[in-house]
């Protein structure tokens, strides 16, 4: 296992994919400030179990996790801890990832995606046929009404923020730069982002 | 195309599926009260296309869509047109079905669940292996507190509240009656429902 600090500075609009061991620690940086991270993780040796935000919900009776609680499996077993939340604390486990199929009903064809990107770095990693499940949106303001409605809002994250997860189980996790610059969540201007494994 | 009403009863603890042409109206009745369905849909001749709770969100901006409103697929197109809700109009689409893995946790070996049924159902139909949606769950009582936090309670359903769909393209719907006996949602005593394919 690595002792040393890896990172990995994800273009904006892009993705990347980590192996991440049992036990290990990182980080999801926004590089810029203002910019949605779409997090993903897959149990490495059986990527059809993956982090469900459904599963999660009911596990800790919340739409998303506080610092201290787990990210669960579709398998109810947990694969990512919450561990620390250096950002004003807003994150979203409610919306899909953009696809090309929201873009088109946007107006936009071939936009980029982090459906489409999530599957470009899993196939990277020799998964070429994966789920694309409910992200873990970081950053991402989304309020919930008493009403049921639904309100966005632009990521209000500074330069920097960040969050620290640690690994349940031997995992590949995949942050997209979601890059979505057709409304406000960032600010109609993607960003990169930083994924960053932390020393043992 | 048939013009008969065909009505499915669905005994306490199974699922029914049922092939819906497109514009073919249903209803989904509590047949005795206080019972969640947990309802699925798949596109007919794509069954990796399904009703998906993420997508919906997005499409209307809420929780749950309000009468006249669609559920959407994961391909974001209207799968069902939610028509009428004859029911005290609680329901949620936030709470994974119950799998054998929730009642493991629980204590118990060998329960019945939502994704089971959901399984068999389908496998019936000669699809074997799908995906188990994020179910839409008639008649459930979830709600969504200001601070995220998540409460549940007993379906607050009369005998006979029902509510009517209409499939917009060639679909197989399923419906589970919950099997969940082990908390309060189905007050500890799970009930049959129908499922009745209402003439053109």
């Amino acid at each position: 296992m690595s002792t040393r600090t890896e990172f990995l500075l994800v273009p904006a609009r892009e993705a990347r994919a980590a192996r991440v061991p049992a036990g290990r620690r990182f980080r999801v940086i926004d590089v810029e400030g203002g910019q949605v991270v779409d997090l993903f993780a897959f149990v490495e040796d059986d990527v059809a179990e993956y982090a469900s935000a459904e599963h999660t919900r009911v596990a800790i009776d919340r739409l998303f996790p506080l610092p201290g609680q787990d990210f669960v499996t579709n398998h109810r077993r947990p694969i990512l801890r919450f561990e620390e939340d250096h950002s004003p604390g807003v994150h979203d486990m409610l919306c899909a990832a953009c696809d090309p199929y929201r873009y088109r009903l946007l107006g936009v064809e071939g936009h980029a995606s982090c459906a489409e990107n999530l599957r470009t770095a899993m196939a990277g990693l020799g998964h070429p046929h994966v789920e694309v499940p409910q992200p873990i949106n970081l950053f991402m303001a989304v309020r919930v009404n008493p009403d049921g409605s639904m309100s966005w809002g632009p990521a209000p994250t500074a330069a920097g923020d960040h969050v620290v997860l640690r690994a349940a189980v031997p995992s590949i996790v995949v942050a997209s730069a979601c890059p979505q610059d057709l409304n406000e969540i960032n600010h109609y201007q993607p960003t990169p982002i930083g994924l960053e494994l932390l020393p043992d």
